[in-house]
């Protein structure tokens, strides 16, 4: 298995990609990797590799990147030999099995679209996250590639949700559900009201609304909103659990019996912190093109850059492309 | 000072409500309330209120009221007797100074624009929530009156947005955000785009985009969204609260140790809880309409139904109304 890492992308770039392709290649012994960014900042890190790693790790030079903040569509047309788009093309030419980055969301987004490419009758993409939930992962899409959605790419979303979810997290027969205002039937406006009866009268497992509060508690197995209600969704949440997090340092700072107890409470804070730790469970798959790309957190460490490459190599094992391809051509 | 409260809305009803207005009158002793809904169902439980407050609530007598799942503006205009459109009749005529209630919450929203009537100017109202995040609150609209917002509808959200901050809340100079999917200048839509033109030119302390990870951080006084994403991003805050709250409480049955941390931990939780507690916070005001209309959380318990008699006592007293109305007329 041969995968393209953009090593120049994301906050801790290089540093944390290259430590995160040291991580994966020594999770998997059947995965080689190649860096693509500056040579000579790449290869000191990799060069620590433990040797049957480092023969796994090449690199491929570029001194063209594009940056956090740049004009996503833009920057990928014109900075054709930037890492980012060099990664894409190795898996969209087949040269790489597919691709990963922690870069500019917006950059991964729209080099999907003009580098790699819809699958023929995709209208848009979608990004997806398996949040860790009850008892369960629920997988929402989008979270961020397609800002406001009509209801054919909504009804689109459901269909590829459906196969991540079936093939690459293993549910059997997934729970979709369209994210809404309220579960009554009226809820909603038009586009979701539209896409709702669209999904109704698919093959897949609809179950209809599902409100945000909800969502944490597995109601899903599959949960379909457009971007820009996904995005805030999701980094809403993040930040609340953050907020709670930090609320109660400050309180632990303040007194002096909560820190005893605190002492007590380790394992089980490890426990519940593991299921929601995103550097665990960080890879977020674009789906709707013709190639395996996979984005990581934009403040991804090495375990969350690990953790999309596994991803990735997850989806190029079940033939997730393959999976959609036909799904759509069978619906449609 | 004188409110109407629908004593049959919320799941809770007739009871909760009933004891909720025992509270609120116990707190002000300037305080009178009506009940509006069944008199033998209220009697029995207001009798056993202390006669100084008992003296204080009195009951209009109706046997129609709207049941959670109505549709709200067939509910309200059929239902001309229903004990939320009586209420909300006497918040317009004058009769009462305001009105408040725990019921369905597209029926008050209908009830506000049909019977209450919308502020000369006002396109759509909004609902509003005074968030506790990190060191303030934060206030949130719309959350849930309008799904789908054009940009006079943001703009007008965040001017009322802005005189709740500073008159009820008491925030000399409100700092206004709108909430997008990223913080850069080409994030968000055309309505989100056009809204925040509109907002830079305004007399506003405007500030920008904000993204969902930085509300529960205090990054602004006002965040502005239209009522889908308000919806969905509040309530999945609290379905996460909610669930991981119960997986702490399943791990802790699990093992021993964390339950005898806990005991160390009391007095940090009850502050961190009295932070996050939608009992104490309860009380979402209808803005954009011509007269005081508080809404409680569906499944209200009394103090939370208290909590949202004092918001409406603050609100009456800081004449929200009449700043909202003149604040408008000097805007526009």
């Amino acid at each position: 298995m041969l995968l393209a890492l953009d090593a120049m992308g994301g906050d801790n770039a290089p540093h944390e990609p290259c430590k995160g392709a040291i991580l994966a290649c020594r999770e998997f012994s059947d995965l080689e990797i190649i860096l693509v960014g500056n040579r000579a900042q790449i290869e000191p890190i990799i060069d620590q590799a433990a040797d049957d790693v480092r023969r796994r790790l090449s690199v491929v030079h570029t001194e063209e990147y594009i940056s956090m903040d740049e004009h996503p569509s833009r920057s990928i047309r014109q900075k054709r030999h930037s890492s980012l788009r060099l990664a894409m093309e190795m898996a969209r030419s087949g040269e790489a099995q597919g691709c990963v980055s922690a870069g500019n969301t917006g950059a991964i987004v729209a080099g999907g679209v003009l580098v790699v490419g819809r699958i023929s009758g995709i209208d848009r993409p979608a990004l997806g996250v398996a949040m860790p939930t009850l008892n369960k992962y629920t997988f929402l899409l989008d979270v961020g590639a397609t800002v406001r959605a009509k209801p054919i790419n909504l009804y689109q979303f459901a269909l590829m949700g459906n196969i991540y979810s079936k093939y690459i997290l293993g549910v059997p027969s997934p729970e979709i559900a369209l994210l809404s205002n309220g579960s009554e039937d009226i809820k909603g406006d038009e586009v979701i009201a539209s896409a709702k009866e669209m999904l109704k009268v698919s093959s897949l497992n609809f179950t209809g609304y599902v409100e945000g509060d909800e969502v944490p508690f597995s109601k899903a197995d599959v949960v379909v909103c457009d971007g820009f209600s996904g995005n805030v969704v999701l980094k809403f949440a993040e930040g609340v659990i953050q907020a709670v997090y930090s609320i109660a340092k400050e309180e632990m700072g303040r007194r002096i019996l909560p820190k005893i107890g605190m002492v007590f409470m380790v394992p089980m804070l490890k426990s519940l912190w593991g299921r929601f730790d995103y550097e665990k469970h960080g890879g977020t798959p674009l789906l709707g093109v013709k190639g395996v790309v996979i984005k990581a957190h934009g403040r991804s460490k090495a375990p969350a850059v690990a953790s999309a490459i596994r991803v990735a190599r997850n989806f190029v094992l079940q033939k997730g492309v393959e999976h959609i391809t036909n799904e759509l051509h069978k619906e449609v």
